[in-house]
């Protein structure tokens, strides 16, 4: 019946038996990915622009778009159709007004084909050894089950804004992963590379890693690690692992 | 950065992109475990009682604790909570009034720890590489997170009742499920050993497979295929890879 490949070993370690991960930034290089897809697809087309201005004008409106959600203006929807409506948005500024639906459609699954930092896969198969993993990003189900396949994650559950249907900070996105798994927030680590999620995470009693991703918004261009109140400030995955498997 | 484990692949076959499985008695033979386990906690304990008949029992008030939250008499909670309270309603009926709550909680666990029927685990894994995979059923995430890690079963996310918030058969918990996956209803499959199951999720569009599990509720007690309405009746999922794989 199998009982070869069962897992008989008690998971956990320093207390800690979950760990959520922020995803844009901290697991997958959006900017340089959403470029990359974006040169593709319109290029062919005759399109010539600086490829990393659009996807830094589309990240731009990330977070206003979420707000309307978060504020109760808008019904909860998958990030997929916010990224729509703020491609939408951007592509005048571009003299793209005319891209035909068709394209735009596949320029918007374009956030479902981003490549993960160098040390991402290796390192989450470490943590599994001994953690729960989930992701706890704001992008939805379809997206991250996407990223996962391409990039070789193996997630335990899928949590994050589509679970608990509102978007990071707000601290029921955190809580809810955390309930999933049967922990208290404080058996629970959020990973993320951005201060203000952790921020949000650590108010809602969670505990913190901070991985530096020093590119993210271009060379040399990344958060730097919060003054205070993170548990750990690490420079990859791998060396996470090696922190926590103590 | 990893390009050697990307999965450049499109997924999907006779236009079916996702699986959806029921969990209890089609993956896992949740009345063998959960006897064996009764028996490992109680028996030390100097209980000798008919192990068999206490999960037979435990299980008999799994559909009335369900139409409480179906029926919107109660609100939502996870199945391990309807599982405890049924686990207080049934002990008396076993001389088992006086069971502290340490030891009722540690049996309540034991849903946690059901063993997979054998084609289970090597099915899933060749279903895996042309289709989306994930539980739909009853099962709260933990319990289906703590069955996959010890059963082998790896989901690409886990859906189901407490994803939709309702559950089955009710039919959002299905269309929440294929809509999860960014999938049309009949482009997912729900795979399933009981006829209800299926015939709800064939009510709200999906495709069907019904898997034989003939001795669910004890030796050749199975339930038996449904006399119409299905796509394939198949006796183990290496059965339904081989069928699914044309």
């Amino acid at each position: 019946m199998g009982h070869n490949h069962r897992m008989p070993a008690k998971l956990g370690k320093n207390g800690i038996k979950a760990l959520l991960f922020d995803v844009f930034g901290t697991l997958v290089d959006w900017r340089g990915s959403i470029a990359r897809e974006a040169q593709a697809i319109l290029a062919p087309r005759g399109v010539a622009i600086d490829w990393p201005a659009l996807a830094d004008a589309w990240r731009a409106q990330y977070q206003p778009a979420m707000d309307e959600v978060r504020a109760g203006r808008r019904p909860f929807c998958k990030l997929d159709e916010l990224h729509r409506r703020n491609l939408d948005a951007i592509l005048p500024g571009f003299g793209l007004d005319g891209l035909d639906d068709a394209t735009r459609t596949q320029l918007n699954l374009a956030w479902h084909r981003l490549d993960a930092w160098g040390d991402a896969a290796p390192g989450l198969a470490r943590l599994r050894r001994d953690f729960l993993l989930a992701p706890c990003s704001n992008g939805n189900v379809s997206l991250m089950v996407d990223l996962a396949r391409r990039n070789g994650f193996h997630w335990d559950a899928i949590l994050g804004a589509e679970f608990a249907r509102d978007y990071k900070p707000k601290r029921v996105v955190y809580l809810a992963a955390a309930q999933a798994f049967d922990c208290l927030p404080n058996e629970t680590m959020m990973v993320a590379a951005h201060p203000s999620d952790l921020e949000a995470a650590a108010a809602a009693g969670l505990r913190t890693a901070f991985v530096a991703r020093p590119d993210e918004f271009g060379p040399g261009r990344g958060d730097g690690a919060p003054g205070a109140g993170i548990e750990l400030a690490v420079t990859s995955l791998v060396e996470l692992a090696t922190r926590l498997h103590v």
